[in-house]
């Protein structure tokens, strides 16, 4: 079953010789920034070719918001009015945003539930950055960060977790209390004070500081095995308890999503993670090859969507051709 | 636009000699029917071949609720304990019921608005009955009923109309009060305190005295030909208004209806409507070949559902066998 679609590191890092990103001037950001392209894309290995430098401030709205919706940029970054860019891998693998709340936020992100891999690439870019850049440490607290809560590490590890089960048996409130006491959180879609849409979640730890890299890493395991445990078993659960129940919704949510001529993102989402945990239960079947149902949660995104139409569309507009699209690839 | 399923003409009538059904013995109830049963059956006509007679004491609920919801026979006669029965013509588009509410209720039912033919049917029937049958019949008050709504002509005409659009429009109820000093009324989809399911309602005359059974249809067919031009005026500017919005309900519903696992009476009756409206309208295209949604309406009752599949069925069970019915149909 793919509970887990994605895993995420992120790193924050900064310069020791500017002032925080709040407090630095255009004139120092943009020195700044030329300084973080030039260590990747001036370094003598090949990451130098498989990089490229996006300017954010020559970028549309749209454009910034495709990218967030693939989780290559942050929602905060696509707000931000002081000069940004974002250094990205050709494969979107690595993603470095700069000058974000931190310089540097160097970001890797795999499909799948293989972080080891995840933080190695990622690891390996912030030594390649190293090599040029003086970071901002302090021997006692670690790499110093523009919020305390990053302090240490400096690491964010995350899986992107799929669990409608947990999600409307209500079980997912109580094991984000439970996870609390390990410096574990559970957020939406898009992180820190984002809805929750199509049961899709971000677990990652809060603590940054007085742990490795590795036993934050470890830690997040964990905790995400059980959870990955929990949620196939309440879904063997329900389809036990009532499998025609359980079949029922998923056949309905496939034919509205076969047939409707008007989708909300939302309903969109819903609709789709229904089906995604029909096949993977087998209990939904088609003739047509198998769809990888994540991929069109992210195509069906607004600015997505739109950047795929080529035009902006009004949200009627998006509604439409969101179902369209749909009925095409299901 | 198929808004006039059926057209349906019933007379009351009664022996002369007998009291009326609510006061007449068992004994004398027994030689009523019989009497009845020899008046066709035993006729020097074509018709003693073409009816059979269904004796209703010997019938088990189930197979009683069949006919009822095929219109054979009223919610009332499928109640009653007393001896009662039915004469029903092979093609199922004449039927007598034997001590219902009156001695006799002749009733004449076809597909389509043809209410002349229907009435000519029930009409040779009456007088077939009537070569061996002294009817209750005053100089004055017409044909005698065991309720005074019936009185004189003891006719009772109606169509079965589909009026989904007058119906979500909230404009049935205005017709409805309007329609009232024309001595015309509209009931729900088995006639007096029935509930109507799927937008199908019946409209009948409300007065059988002091107009010739010419004047009643002629009259109920002005009333009737102006709702349905209403209906369809309706429609065309719902679609207007918003095709699309319009297009994804037809579309859902249909999506639904191919797909769910469970479906109750009303919820099949209700998407079975939008889907008749949007085969009507042409919106809805399908390969297969064309279905009557009417007779999936009739086939997916309760006890109709029961009858097919052969057996009693729990409510559930019959939630399941109708959405695997439908979808075997569409």
């Amino acid at each position: 079953m793919d509970i887990v679609i994605s895993s995420r590191v992120r790193l924050a890092r900064n310069f020791k010789k500017y002032p925080f990103s709040n407090r630095l001037s255009s004139e120092k950001a943009y020195t700044m920034i030329q300084e973080s392209r030039d260590a990747i894309l001036e370094s003598p290995t090949i990451m130098a070719q498989e990089f490229e430098y996006i300017d954010l401030e020559q970028k549309s709205s749209l454009d910034k918001l495709v990218m967030m919706e693939k989780h290559l940029i942050s929602p905060e970054l696509v707000k931000k009015t002081t000069p940004t860019g974002v250094l990205l891998k050709q494969d979107e693998s690595i993603s470095i945003m700069i000058n974000e709340e931190d310089h540097l936020r160097i970001q890797g992100i795999q499909l799948g539930s293989d972080i080891h891999k995840t933080w190695d690439i990622t690891s390996r870019i912030d030594d390649l950055l190293e090599e040029s850049i003086e970071y901002a440490f302090h021997d006692k607290y670690g790499y110093l960060t523009a919020c305390p809560t990053n302090l240490g590490t400096g690491l964010r590890a995350s899986y992107m977790l799929h669990v409608p089960a947990l999600e409307t048996t209500g079980q997912l409130k109580m094991i984000l209390q439970a996870i609390g006491k390990f410096g574990i959180t559970i957020r939406g879609m898009y992180g820190e004070g984002t809805e929750a849409q199509g049961s899709l979640f971000q677990i990652s730890n809060q603590i940054t500081l007085g742990q490795s890299e590795q036993e934050i890493i470890e830690n997040l395991n964990t905790v995400t095995n059980q959870i990955v445990e929990q949620e196939k078993n309440i879904r063997e659960k329900l389809l036990q308890a009532n499998k025609l129940k359980f079949e029922d919704r998923i056949y309905r949510s496939y034919g509205i999503l076969t047939h409707a001529r008007q989708l909300s993102s939302k309903e969109a989402m819903s609709l789709l993670s229904d089906i995604k945990v029909g096949f993977e239960l087998g209990i939904l079947k088609t003739d047509k090859k198998p769809v990888n149902i994540y991929e069109l949660m992210v195509c069906t995104q607004p600015a997505n969507l739109q950047k795929q139409i080529g035009r902006a569309l009004s949200p009627d507009e998006r509604d439409e051709e969101r179902a369209s699209f749909l009925r095409q690839h299901l």
